[in-house]
Formats: C-alpha cells, sequence, structure tokens
C-alpha cells in the first residue's frame, strides 16, 4: 500500500509464465499490435504511434525527451514535486535549454502561470508531470495544448503514476506525448513502459531521423541525431510499425505483461477504473481523518491513487512503517526532500484498489499507532472507510 | 532453435510469478545483493560492480559505452558481423570518435591485427564483440588486455551472444566492462542486461559524476557528464550498491528472472555449461554436414551456441523456415546483410542445449527438406548426431 511500485494483479503474473515465442513469428506480430490497440483504449486516444519501451518507467521518459528536443531547444519544466527534478535533468542531459517554474509541494500550477510561463520562453517543449506521488498532487491537463499551440510548443506528459487511476485523455486534452509504467495503477511491474505520440511528435522525431535499421548510412537529412540508439523512438517506431526493422530484441515477456495489465483495465473500462480508483482512494483519505490524522496536501488535487498523512507528532514514522510490514505484510511509503519525515504516502491503486486492502490497512495502522502511544480515535478509520462505502451503494 | 531470442527455461518463466516486493524491503535488498553475487560467477569475475541494467541486451552495451566514453574520445571497434556495426554506432552517438577496422564475415581478428590498430589509433576504448550470432564467430579475448594496457585503452566487450555457452573469463582476461542479456545462453527472457565492471572502469565512470539521487546539484566535479540518466552506470552503481540511492524502480519480475537464469547455471557449473553448449553444438554442426549441408565460417572460431549453414541451392530458405515453425513448431533464422538468403542460422543455447531437441530439428529439417526436392543423405543427420553423443559418453 505505498505509492508504487505496487504487489502485481496475479493475472498479470500468470501472463508472464507464458512460453517465450520468436520475435518475427507472426503470433508476435500479432502481439504486437494487440497492445498497440490496447494501450490506445488506456491513453485514450487514436494515435497510431502506441507501443511499449523496453524499461522502466524512467526509460519512457528518457526516450520521450531525447528523441522530442534537440541540443539547444528549449524545454520548459513546471516541478511542482520530485518527478519535475527529474524532467528536468534528463531534458538538461539531453542538451535541452531548461527553463523550470516551481511550485510550493503540495499545490498544483493554475492554467494562468503555464500560459505566462509559455508565453514568456516560447519553448520546443513543455514538459509536465501529471500524477506526481511525491505530493500526491495531479495536475489538471486541460486546456493546455492549447497554450501550447500558440507557441508551438510539444506538450508531453509523464502518466507514470497516474494513469488507469485519474482521467487521462491523450486527443481530448491535445497531448503530443505521454508515457507510462505499469507498477502503478495498472497493476503489473516495473519494467515496460506504455507511450503515446500524436502525429506531430511523430513528425518531429521523424525529421531527426539518421539511420535506418540500425547501421549508420552516413546521410543525415535534417535535425540533430538522436543521441541514444535504445531510446531512438524513431527506430522503435519502425520496429513497432508495418515495416518490421529490427532494432532490440523485444522483451517479450514484460510484454505479456504489460497486454494483461491492458486487457483487464480495458476490461473493466477505464472510467470504472478510474471510478474504482477514486472511490477506493476516498474511503483510505475518509479512514485516515477519522484515526484523526491530518492530510497534507490540495486535497481537491490529489490524486485518486495515493493519499499523504501527517505523522503524529511524537511517533516514530520509521518504526511504524517497519510494524506495519513486520506485522502485517502491509508497505507504506516514506517520503522525499521537504516531506521526508513530515508525511506517510498511501497507495491504493492497482490491484490493491480493494475494498479489504484499505480497511485492513486502517485496522491495522490504527493497531500500530495505538502501541506507540499515539492518540487515535478507537474504530474511526474502519468506521468513516465503510460509511464511504456504504454511501457509495 | 533460432540464433536466439530462444524460448526460456520452464524454471524461469515461473520464477517471474512470484509476487513483487517492495524497492526498499530488506528482502528486495537481498534478492539485489544475491545477484550481484551469482553474476559474478556466471561472469567469472571477483568484480564488485556486477548488477543488472534494465532492460534488453542493448541497454547494457549503450549503459556502458554512454557511461565510459566522453565526447570527442577515441573508441576502436573491431567489426566481424553486424553487432560490432551496432557498438560502432551506439559509440557514435555516444560522441566518440569511432575508428573501425572490419574483417569478412565468417572470420575473427588475430591478436596482432588488434595490436596494430591498438597501436595505430591508441583509443580510450576498445568495443569488441565476443560472439556476433550474425557470422556465428566467436572472437578470442585472451591476450587482448595486455595490449590495451599498452595504451591506457579500457577493454569492453559485448558477450551478449556467448556467456553462458563459451569460455567467458573476466578476470583472468582483463576485460574492464562486459555486457550480456539472458535470452541465449542463459535461458531466459530478453528484457535485463548483466553487466560486470573492473574496478579501472567503475574509477573512470565515477570521474564523470554529476549528479547524487537524481537531482542536479550544481556541481561538475570533473569530465563531462553522462548525456542519459536512465543509462547512467554511475547513478545505477549508487542504487545497487551499499549507498541504495533511488534511481528506477528496479523491474523486479526480470530480477526474478536473471536471477533464476544464474543460479541454474551456477548450479550446473559454469564450465559444465560451456561443455554442454559444446557438445550440443557439435551434435547439430555433425547432423547437418551428416545431411549433406556446408557449413558457413572458420569452425575453428565458431561459437559454441549456433551455427551457419548454406542454404542448399535451388531450396527457398523462407519456405523451409516456414514449414518447420508451423509443421513443428521449430524456429530457425535468416540471416542478415551479405548472408541474407545464403545461410540459416541454427542455434542450440539455453534451454534448448538437449539431446531431444538437436535429434528433433534435424529429423525435421530433413524431412522439410525431402519434401522440398532437396537433395539430403537419408538419416545422415540424425546418425552423425548420434555419433557425437556416444563419443561423449
Amino acid at each position: 500500500m505505498g505509492p508504487g511500485p505496487v504487489n502485481a494483479d496475479p493475472r498479470v503474473l500468470r501472463a508472464m509464465s507464458a512460453p517465450l515465442i520468436g520475435q518475427y513469428d507472426p503470433a508476435m506480430t500479432g502481439y504486437m499490435n494487440e497492445v498497440m490497440a490496447l494501450y490506445r483504449g488506456v491513453f485514450c486516444t487514436s494515435n497510431e504511434a502506441t507501443l511499449l519501451v523496453d524499461g522502466t518507467s524512467r526509460a519512457g521518459i528518457e526516450a520521450a525527451i531525447v528523441s522530442l528536443v534537440e541540443p539547444g531547444e528549449k524545454v520548459l519544466v513546471p516541478v511542482f514535486g520530485r518527478f519535475g527534478h527529474l524532467l528536468k535533468e534528463i531534458a538538461e542531459r539531453a542538451g535541452g535549454e531548461v527553463v523550470v517554474i516551481e511550485k510550493e509541494w503540495g499545490q498544483v500550477f493554475t492554467l494562468a502561470e503555464l500560459d505566462a510561463a509559455l508565453a514568456a520562453h516560447r519553448p520546443r517543449l513543455l514538459a509536465l508531470v501529471q500524477g506526481d506521488t511525491s505530493t500526491t498532487m495531479n495536475q489538471p491537463l486541460e486546456g493546455i495544448a492549447a497554450l501550447c499551440n500558440k507557441h508551438g510548443t510539444l506538450f508531453y506528459t509523464d502518466a507514470t503514476a497516474s494513469l488507469g487511476g485519474n482521467e487521462f485523455l491523450a486527443d481530448a486534452w491535445g497531448v503530443d506525448a505521454a508515457t507510462a509504467g505499469l507498477q502503478k495503477c495498472l497493476g503489473g511491474p516495473s519494467g515496460s513502459a506504455p507511450i503515446t505520440l500524436s502525429e506531430k511528435a511523430v513528425e518531429v522525431i521523424g525529421a531527426r531521423r539518421h539511420v535506418e535499421a540500425g547501421i549508420d548510412d552516413g546521410s543525415a537529412p535534417r535535425g540533430i541525431r538522436i543521441a541514444s540508439n535504445y531510446l531512438d523512438l524513431a527506430m522503435i517506431l519502425d520496429y513497432w510499425g508495418p515495416k518490421r526493422l529490427n532494432h532490440h530484441t523485444e522483451a517479450t515477456s514484460m510484454l505479456y505483461a504489460a497486454r494483461e495489465c491492458a486487457r483487464l483495465l480495458v476490461g473493466e473500462g477505464i472510467p470504472e477504473a478510474v471510478a474504482r480508483h477514486r472511490l477506493h482512494g476516498t474511503a483510505m483519505t475518509a479512514g485516515l481523518q477519522g484515526l484523526g490524522l491530518q492530510l497534507f496536501g490540495d486535497q481537491a488535487h490529489r490524486m485518486n491513487n495515493v493519499v499523504a498523512v501527517h505523522i503524529p507528532e511524537g511517533v516514530n514514522g520509521e518504526a511504524v512503517r517497519s510494524a506495519l510490514l513486520n506485522d502485517y505484510s502491509i508497505e507504506i511509503g516514506t517520503s522525499f526532500g521537504p516531506l521526508h519525515g513530515v508525511v506517510w504516502r498511501i497507495g491504493v491503486m492497482g490491484y490493491n484498489a480493494r475494498k479489504d486492502a484499505v480497511l485492513l490497512t486502517l485496522a491495522a495502522l490504527e493497531q500500530v499507532l495505538r502501541a506507540a502511544g499515539a492518540p487515535v480515535t478507537a474504530g474511526g478509520g474502519v468506521g468513516a472507510a465503510l460509511e464511504v462505502y456504504e454511501a457509495a451503494g
């Protein structure tokens, strides 16, 4: 019950045990096409260029940024938590001229703030985290594309922690590139990064094409060559596309995992999955308040799937975490930066967005806090959560 | 029975179904340390810096090169097949000044040829493939480190296709960096790249350290910052090392797979595993000759785990491959570049380095070739293979 990675859905783990097949087996091509179609559903997009990067969610982020940004181009990174700093660093390493605007942890940016920064800097790329687990905040994305379009800015968002558990509408919101991972609301293991790219993004990446089929042909039509081979989305697109040009050897078991994650989610229905995360996240939040604990951050912009709660005064936060892990096999999260030692972060996502997981976590937390001598409202956690469930019917 | 990826050992697939645990769960730290120890055994090294890169074998290659080579530094790449071209391309993208020497496909370099090129160019890095499946050749590596040491050259080798099935002695041969993958002789799925680094390599990478813990601190002590965050081995070393600094979220299921691959191999014994690949590779080779087919390449330097055989005149190579796949569920490999349409590549590696797999493949190939009207020696394939097995006792 941490902020992710979380334990995977057993059906996803089982899918990984399927026998491997060859990379150019017609059945494998079928699986890859199926994965592309499924993730169009997950990202709510009709983007043809919807596929997997073979690596953790960080590989997806770097693939998007290094493929979209040429050295010397300006990148605007609004930072409202730890993962904004990561986007900044990756964009810098890609040679981007990075401009940062910062927001106090626990808040999100307004459209006006983003508009002002876009107008002031007219960047090539806006790189913005949607859900930042470090603060639990969920940055609203609607309306941003229109601001980007005024300046010819591409709009990239890192939806690693939010996708599947919070609304994400790639097409309706005009997102040019979005990346994710399996280990949060998708209920799978880390190690595969779903990505979707708009036609405009594909065109920008294609303009940087320098090599075909992995062998340098000596011609550089235009643009600066992408500094990575492994994360070169032009080549990865050719691998997943109709040409099926050889690039890396697809991580087949992770593809099976990614496929199963999406099948489960699309089978449930994306709006239904978001509603499930909202319900159980709300129950957890109510339960924590019912115990008498104080929440952290702007609750109007909290992600459905993770909540930060203040560690009560006089309580050793790490001792509580250890007791939960050792006595109940429940992991909750510590925090980074300014929140370290100040809040715990409790996740309700993927396979763990379930009533039993919420109730058990609240009951266990109550017992451990009592044992630590912290003042808690007896039964207040489970009671408040049950009220949320009853109200939802 | 292709040149890889091959079907994984069922025990490895089963290992991937184990429940996930948190990244900082003490049990997870134990697993990571166990993986490091196991791969020291596989690479025959005492290198502390022996770990996994989360991605396919290509990610491991790029991590090694981008972390070791600074822009403008000279890299010598001896090319004797397709994967030499890949090392060249990755080194170029990393900003290296790449010098290539080439060998006809089907041959390997002599020590004298490598010595002459090292003396002429005095590169920062020698990047050399050990086993190149495109030609089936296995480049001897003994004696090269001494040549490198004369010029202060670091010695990197890509052992993706060879490790576990051919002798590899990182310490005895003085290799500074070596990378691999699971999908060849290790009998696992693609998606995790074992890597080992000498103390000298770790020192060179450490000198390029620019950031700690993922957040830019503004100080660049020396060296040019590594252009990738995801493949920055300095940061990955801190993640795997005693500091356990947060970097990517470890791909836990792939770590389970990598652990199981190494456990099986170390349990068998590395010399024993190499001998097994040699035996079954020899049986396959004898069988192909027994059918009356012609082998390709310098057989004295062939990898144990893959053999290239000429497609008989008048036979449609792709039709034979399709018939094997559709009628027998056996995949054999096509070829690249100058060998495309000229040879098939047949692998005998990992879980498939077994007598039954060799015999069935030879029997099936005989049937399909007969059906295609090709002249084959009746029973000659299986017969010759059985003689190899009998001679081995």
